[in-house]
């Protein structure tokens, strides 16, 4: 997607051809910098300091992280600590672990002085491969906005309400539950986005806000507050979010308050959608809510924020009452019964095993065994 | 309430015996100051810039305002002006203009000579009868947290839910919300309190933390996002909130977010309660989805947020990314159907016309009218 009329992805190789520049999305939206990593541990870093952020970007990271490993040390035991050290940062995301995954497949077969080379092309495979599974899932979710639009009066505004950043920002390129919305803006439907600004860390009126803002897409920042008497009025028309794991039954976590937005869906009839590429789909899970672990952040996130001050500084403010402490489930878990449906790259499938297994055949199957 | 050791109430006679103090709530929880108010322009002043907020508090100070005017002017055409001025600071605030009639009819019929002195005595009547009336709600609201505690084991934590803030702060003393939260601690019940931060004006971050921390309750501040999933994990054993207008259906219309907290309750079968001063019952109104209008606040409360720089100075900052807008609806209607119990004066009804019909058959009757 582009910034000031220049194309981006969000992770790409350095000039050098070998260290990994991202967007360093701690500064969005008020300033724009890239980052330059040029070690696993400032791959590392980078995702525990949320520098870069998002399931599919993560594990981009870290893929490219083990390839940083395999330029200083290409032994059988610097690529398992590269894969620990990765795989420690961020223990919800599913992605990274697959992608740590496929990483180990592809390297450990091979000889030592094989291993850079091999890691690099995988881990830009891996990045290529993201953009594409993103791209279909915009198209299978585009169908669903179309049928919503047939529904209305032409020129009639089509609100879409989205939680966090599911946006390109989070993916390689175009997004999960983003990139329906900018393949339906571009197509000439009249959409409109009500983007929850996400406590704690505001990741809406930060990123989506953003990027929805740089492609051109109307949009409207809310406290997360809001969204319920929103559905209340009739002015959502579809929920559509990202998740970070999903169940082989359809149970979701994403960012915290994802849960209380789908109840409220389910009170209002509002069609509740969650966006997903297929690897965030854990199939050895079948209980979200007692199974998937939720991660614990900083309480800090809670008590202080950062924004733009009056003479134009970015800084760190405390809003939070001196003395009390805060706590910081960064995650929640959304129960398949709340849910729609799920797009994937491979099509709009029911939130249940059944659903599942139709639309993956090939990878449920493996799960049963 | 006490605030380092010290009981307070948020308004009070100055050491001179005429002027009338009040807690600078502009500065909390950042500051604790007092301002001095010595005339009517200053009693309205305070009102208008939110010195001094919350329903009950605004009809206080009013009520000491017309005080104030008396000492220096107690002709009828002062009265008159001194009602207008104060009637004039929040046009739409429903316990003002109640205040206000009362000192009216209270003043008008005396000669000028006694109005000062009966002023005063009418303000600090009405003082008295807010505490009172709060003081009830807590007691009311404590039978319900006792039960909850008799089925839990000796010194088990009960932790209770509460959103925005209906605490001392925007009352006299006491809260409505809260009340029952301070006579539960105070009587030794081990309590602790997730405090909702309330976005956007973070009443809850702010304010009630800094209460309960001034009174020294257990209390943790959360985002808006996380409530959900902390029932969902068993976390909350109940949830209080405020309201500021209840049908007389039971419907109620209170912070925005509170309608999302009260679904999550009712998917985890938490008791969701509501506490309120039977004034805040509006008869008239049978269906508050409908009836009740939502006030439109100021788009600037979503996109800039108020805090303590690291240098200890109070700013505001942006929050938002540069060029979006906001919409920030302040309040939401719970139905009726999510609430577990009304907590009044006068005991806990439930949240229908019959259940308050049986605690109301005064007021219900004249409504029926």
């Amino acid at each position: 997607m582009k910034i000031n009329g220049q194309a981006y992805r969000t992770i790409w190789l350095a000039q050098d051809g070998w260290r990994v520049a991202v967007i360093d999305q701690t500064k969005l939206p008020f300033r724009f910098e890239t980052v330059t990593l040029g070690s696993a541990e400032q791959a590392a870093e980078a995702i525990r300091s949320m520098v870069v952020r998002g399931a599919p970007l993560i594990g981009a990271t870290a893929a490219y992280g083990v390839a940083l490993a395999m330029r200083v040390d290409a032994s059988d035991g610097a690529l398992e600590a590269a894969l620990a050290l990765l795989g420690a940062t961020r223990p919800t995301a599913v992605n990274l672990h697959w992608a740590l995954a496929r990483m180990r497949d592809r390297l450990a077969p091979l000889a030592p002085e094989e291993r850079m080379a091999a890691a690099y092309e995988e881990a830009a495979a891996l990045c290529d491969e993201d953009v594409a599974l993103c791209r279909a899932i915009g198209e299978h979710g585009l169908g669903i906005i179309r049928e919503i639009a047939a529904g209305k009066q032409p020129g009639e505004r089509i609100n879409l309400l989205t939680h966090c950043n599911a946006g390109w920002l989070a993916t390689v390129d175009w997004g999960t539950a983003l990139a329906p919305i900018y393949l339906a803006h571009d197509a000439g439907i009249p959409i409109h986005v009500w983007v929850d600004e996400t406590r704690p860390r505001n990741q809406g009126a930060a990123l989506t806000a953003y990027e929805l803002g740089s492609h051109g897409v109307p949009h409207t920042v809310i406290s997360d507050n809001a969204g319920g008497h929103l559905m209340q009025r009739g002015e959502v028309d579809m929920v559509i979010v990202g998740t970070d794991r999903t169940t082989a039954t359809g149970d979701v976590a994403n960012k915290i308050g994802t849960y209380l937005k789908a109840l409220a869906a389910h009170d209002n009839g509002v069609p509740f959608y969650v966006a997903l590429p297929s690897p965030t789909i854990d199939w050895s899970l079948s209980d979200g809510l007692r199974e998937i672990p939720i991660e614990e952040r900083s309480a800090r996130e809670v008590t202080h924020l950062a924004g733009l001050s009056e003479d134009g500084e970015v800084g760190t403010f405390r809003i939070v009452a001196p003395g009390s402490g805060a706590a910081n489930p960064a995650f929640d878990v959304t129960p398949a019964r709340l849910v729609t449906g799920l797009i994937t790259e491979r099509g709009v499938a029911p939130a249940s095993s059944e659903g599942l297994a139709r639309l993956f055949p090939d990878l449920a199957r493996g799960a049963a065994a």
